[in-house]
């Protein structure tokens, strides 16, 4: 009979646990985790700030009770493991509640210590009004800060998927939030063409939105930003990244690898053939950068946890690698991430090129129709798919797994393109959205026509480049490019010698399929220098608004429209 | 310069003509079309009868003027091809309004004629009060007569998505709606297995849903079944499906498959090479059933008319033929397929093997959750992925566009189960639905356990087999299949010596997720015959109660259960 330890009870472990009783009746199952609770959702934790999660056991999926009863495993809460004795193969467990240490052995052995929250050295770092969130016990303890001292103030620093949540459902409560990221942008997984709609989603909703700045000082009612500027905060929620468990790895003499996580084999088997390890605490192979990553991500640590069960019972173990799938709700705007964005692609050397595109997610006279911003990204000339973000009010996820599943699957803008996705007016258009983004990247690639970004707009409104909008009169009564003309592609060819044919021409329309239209139109009637503004008017506006707002710039929008 | 006719002004045509368009300027485009209108949403038809599209205007997306403006295209309405002369290659026209009649010359012809109604050769279906649906004119005039007459019941004969559709708008206008179909159940992508969730959700809105039943007499006030049953009907809607339209192609003697619909060839042409033809009028090679087929689907028609523009510039041109991907909102269910169901790939001889799992949508704390049933059909022992269906309150198509691009892909069980898709509580969970699916696939493939489908419960029940159920006492006690013996599986362990070994023993919960817990402990108990019910007591009642009301049965629950 076998006995497996499991060092944490959540996601990881739990999974690892339940998949071995599962595979094996008989064997002894002890499962340790040294905070009160096991196998809770780390992923809804924000929303118990909001009260979408009304009540914080909910978040508790099950109990050590549960876990006896129904799966016969002995899960120990409040039990630190502080050492792993490799030689005699025990762990040394402590009872954080009692004190009280003792020994327990095993013949296999399952880490799945997670990550824990980075808290930075700064001054007011340590104040008890900072918080920090990983677990059951700090979100409550943050909730019951914020109720008690009805605290007006928050600020939350670091704008990855916990920050953005954790500011978005303490906004939903009605406090006032600030929102502080390092970098130029919040939610790395996207490109700053795209993050721009999600910048301005929060500012929309009341989210003081600070990016670029970083965070100095905390007192008890303030923080300090590296740029001088003072934010009034009642309450700081740490939110800056986490850091993989790895001391009682690294003191058992366990490998760590490259990214300072710990290094697994493609059976998830540390350097001692007995001991696995899952989770945000190992390091994992990204089939696309080709290299070994880290990705704090439920489902890659389900996954692993899975195989570490059935390689312990010799099954055969696949492993893929991660391609990084994320989706997260922004208020109002459902957004999702496949793969590799541009920006990663381009510092890896990757030869790609990307797309992106404004489509009705659904028949546009439907009531619930919206637009959906999609970029893809690909490789050139194989034209291999490398990642995709989508960006609406409607299933965004649904465009990003269907993409997930392409990269999974080494597809082309070529498959992308001939894929015989379901449909009904409820639901997409005949062809959806990413079938469109494909058709366009494949004729980009044929070099059929040229595009820009919106983010090279503003250059060409500055250097007064020739620019032709032929949205119709009254669309461009409410707002234009300045300095642009307008042309209405339904005058377009009647009209088409007022376009200068020595020099270069930029083309827009409100969302891109009036421009592609009016560019195949110039390019087949002997024009050589013509240029489609791809996301066009709409992608414009919201491209800038934010920017505009932060670096209170001049518009390069007679008025925006973000309709 | 080519001179490019197209006949046929709706999804295939006005795609075809489009993008001809863009990649020649030049070229001359006539498009013929013998109705008033040109490319309107024929998806879209039937959401005008309830409100959701409240002008029938906005049915149309497109007219010859903005053809004409936009496109440079000529769109000639109520303009019927009534000839093709291959000679010469010319079309003879016919103004249906005016009577003139006139030739036309093509250097290259694009059929894009669809299909028609089929209207059956019995008592009474010339009367004025019976309807078809296929084009604006046909929805403005059924809509029409039901506001005008006031009609309050009406009848729809055919189950298939248009008749779906029609049945419910005209419900959900307030109308007492009888649905007939011939065949033993609606929607026939759908398994019988699925497809009685959507057969109760017909009748929970007061649908009169009669399956197994045919249409033999219509007169002013009722209709008269096969059965002999009487329905009263003051309107009556005519869906049983559509026939290609090719005789204006079979008198030109361009060849016809072995569906008698058009036959094409990889590049979409015709035995004439000048002769190209798209849509509901040609045959598609089906790449799972390997054969020709008939697919009356836009998506398919739209990609089918780019091929032949591209063809017809010189460009390559991708045919991967058919997987049918459909999905269709049934009242507060999304239900969407993708590739075979079970029932055809048996009927074509693939061996195959299919689970069903009822599994939450979203993580089950987030208001929104809802069980998703889900179908997954698989080639054994390959693990090829044939086919899928899902059916829920939240996003059903999501699921399926995830198949339906493994499918494209040549994906098996293995790949599904380590997809790696978005996750956010608010939209998935962290091993999706999908995910599960395939991991209960990979088990029954190995053989770690066995399955019986709900449909064949009844049988269980009726020959009294020993079965468990392992839900708690008190879900027990609102329903329970009769005869089974309650063992919670909190309490399996301690009382599996109530449970003999010397008979076949099946076991389920509410949704299968405890029951496999219980079995796998069985199985590795030393029981040798221990068999999951797949879709449980959850599945079981959804399965058992619209065909208890329509058979008038005996339930074989002492209470259903839908929650």
């Amino acid at each position: 009979m076998k006995k497996v330890i499991i060092i944490g009870g959540v996601a990881g472990g739990a999974s690892a646990a339940a998949r071995i009783r599962r595979l094996d009746e008989q064997a002894e199952i002890v499962m340790f985790e040294k905070g009160p609770h096991v196998s809770f959702s780390n992923c809804s934790l924000p929303f118990y700030l909001s009260g979408v999660v009304a009540d914080s056991k909910k978040l508790l999926m099950m109990t050590p009770q549960s876990f006896e009863v129904k799966h016969n495993i002995d899960a120990r809460v409040n039990s630190e493991v502080i050492a792993i004795n490799r030689t005699d193969k025990t762990v040394t467990v402590k009872n954080v509640v009692t004190g009280e240490q003792y020994a327990e052995s095993y013949d296999k052995l399952v880490l799945s210590p997670g990550a824990s929250p980075i808290v930075p050295n700064l001054p007011g770092s340590d104040l008890p009004h900072v918080f920090t969130v990983r677990n059951v016990v700090d979100i409550e303890r943050l909730q019951k800060a914020v109720v008690e001292e009805d605290a007006q103030n928050i600020a939350v620093i670091g704008g990855g998927f916990i920050g953005v949540e954790v500011a978005e459902n303490l906004r939903l409560a009605g406090r006032s939030v600030s929102l502080v990221e390092f970098a130029p942008q919040i939610l790395t997984p996207f490109d700053d063409d795209m993050v721009q709609i999600l910048h301005k989603e929060m500012v929309d909703h009341g989210v003081e939105l600070i990016v670029g700045d970083g965070l100095a000082k905390i007192t008890p009612s303030t923080i300090t930003l590296n740029s001088g500027k003072e934010v009034a905060a009642e309450i700081v929620v740490l939110a800056i990244g986490v850091r993989p468990e790895t001391s009682l790895a690294a003191e058992a003499g366990l490998e760590l690898g490259e990214t300072g996580a710990i290094k697994v084999n493609q059976n998830y088997q540390t350097n001692d053939p007995d001991i696995y390890a899952v989770g945000d605490a190992i390091e994992v192979y990204h089939r696309l950068m080709n290299k070994q990553t880290r990705l704090a991500l439920a489902g890659p640590a389900q996954r692993q946890a899975r195989a570490v069960a059935d390689h312990m019972f010799g099954m055969t173990v696949t492993n893929k690698g991660v391609i990084g799938s994320s989706s997260i709700q922004v208020f109002d705007y459902a957004a999702a991430a496949t793969g590799l964005n541009e920006r990663t692609a381009k510092q890896i050397g990757l030869p790609v090129d990307a797309v992106y595109i404004i489509a009705p997610d659904k028949v546009g006279l439907m009531p619930s129709s919206n637009p959906l911003h999609f970029k893809l990204i690909y490789e050139v000339p194989t034209g291999r798919i490398i990642g995709a973000q989508a960006i609406g009010k409607g299933n965004a996820d649904k465009r990003i797994d269907v993409i997930a599943t392409l990269i999974t699957m080494n597809g082309t803008i070529e498959d992308l393109k001939e894929l015989e996705l379901s449909y009904s007016p409820m639901f997409s258009t005949a062809k959806d959205v990413v079938n469109i983004a494909a058709l366009v990247a494949t004729n980009l690639m044929a070099g059929r026509f040229k595009q820009v970004r919106v983010s090279e707009v503003r250059g060409l409104v500055e250097e007064e480049a020739y620019i032709v909008d032929v949205r119709d009169v009254n669309e461009f009564a409410q707002g234009a490019l300045k300095g642009a003309v307008n042309i209405p592609l339904s005058e377009l060819r009647a009209r088409m010698d007022e376009i200068p044919t020595n020099v270069p021409v930029y083309v827009h329309c409100r969302s891109s399929q009036r421009s592609y239209n009016a560019v195949m139109a110039l390019n087949n009637s002997g024009y050589t220098n013509v240029t489609n503004i791809s996301g066009s008017f709409l992608g414009i506006s919201l491209y800038e608004y934010y920017q505009d707002q932060a670096k209170n710039r001049e518009p390069i929008v007679t008025n925006y429209n973000f309709k």
